[in-house]
């Protein structure tokens, strides 16, 4: 049975998140009921990244065994044809014939997020649920400097959820770069892996920073605490966008 | 009485478009409950363009007479907090002061439409209610050079719906300009003013030029046809933003 990478794109805003879940409809759900559709097949597909509710993705892979030997061209238009009569917000992008041993979750060697802030006094309309809107204007350099604190191998256990499942708390974060993009602030978040909540975690800190509430100091003293109760509150999931995963 | 002009934000999806109507909610009647809410003046205001259901606005410019002289920080804020309190997807960005005579229609000398394209085979997500998406890649250079036998003062009888209330359908087109920018295609179309419809008909049919199925000559041809049954299918509304009123 051949073995298919999915790269996936969808809009986090109607979704309970990735991972299908007894409370509501999942982007993973949306894509195996497509595949049910068009294959006969019931099946669980495993993707890289297990989004939260609200989070967006313009890079999730997911990977999923079919029964039949199906053209990739063929598998992302029978997808996306039924994911568009689903009404579905979510989106095959291309598929890939891979090795019997790839793994969308555990052969990934890096996640790349981007986190979104747009810092304006009026309230936000076309942005609403695709950004974090900030009231009080933010110093982008602040931020960027600040995260350089944060990049490399540490306990996270300060910017990490209560419900995480990974055994270590032990990451290394590969780039944390804060820009200012035209209206809006980008964080751009790589790592081989990160814990639950961390991105989110990581942003609402350094927004603390770039708002001059914290200095630097104050955000590495946070980190090495590793105190849960530490962390700033957490950024909202709708500034989120899973962007890419690396094998 | 002091006269405001408003710079106005707005998501057009759930409106059934700028101007206040029988049959649902518009971006107009969102703003004038949010004055009647902080002054309790009943008003109409005055917007410089009547936008369709769908159609989105990052520059909507608006006039209105206020009783009493408010700060225009004031006037922002307090419009802005029962606009999203009314969960309204419209925002003030700026309010300022003018002369008696001002009025957002009649003053305006020009008005600016940003219509964006995107064009790839899977269906958009995020993008899909903020983009016209084309399932075949388009030649925006192509369209960029034919757009050109349109700019200049012309009868766009061709390019005016039947609904059009304007009296005479000579229009002068400042600029009609196509790019790429990066997965998207941007269509600019300044003017002192348009007809009904004006930008979605031309930019439906330049996409028959990125389609390769009409050349320059043909373009022109439709356009000197003065004949509403020449014009390409509209392009839908929702890929259509105005960015800019000039006084």
């Amino acid at each position: 049975m051949p073995r298919y990478k999915l790269l996936i794109e969808y809009d986090g805003t109607p979704y309970v998140g990735w991972q299908a879940q007894a409370n509501g409809r999942s982007a993973q759900q949306a894509i195996e009921e497509a595949i049910l559709a068009f294959t006969g097949q019931t099946l669980r597909i495993q993707g890289a990244g297990r989004t939260d509710a609200g989070v967006h993705a313009t890079g999730q892979v997911a990977s999923v065994m079919l029964a039949k030997d199906w053209s990739t061209d063929r598998v992302r238009d029978a997808l996306n044809a039924h994911l568009t009569l689903q009404d579905d917000y979510v989106t095959i992008l291309g598929v890939e014939k891979m090795p019997d041993n790839f793994d969308a979750r555990f052969s990934a060697k890096g996640r790349r997020y981007l986190y979104r802030l747009i810092d304006r006094r009026p309230p936000l309309t076309l942005e609403r649920h695709r950004a974090w809107h900030i009231r009080k204007s933010l110093d982008a350099d602040a931020m960027h400097e600040a995260a350089q604190g944060l990049v490399g191998h540490h306990d996270f256990t300060t910017f990490r959820s209560a419900d995480c499942q990974a055994q270590s708390p032990m990451k290394t974060l590969d780039r944390l770069d804060v820009a200012r993009v035209g209206d809006e602030i980008h964080v751009i978040a790589t790592a081989r892996s990160f814990l639950h909540n961390q991105v989110r975690s990581m942003v609402g800190s350094l927004r603390r920073v770039g708002a001059g509430d914290w200095s630097k100091a104050d955000l590495v003293g946070v980190l090495e605490a590793r105190d849960r109760t530490r962390c700033a509150a957490l950024a909202p999931p709708h500034g989120l966008y899973l962007t890419g995963v690396d094998y």
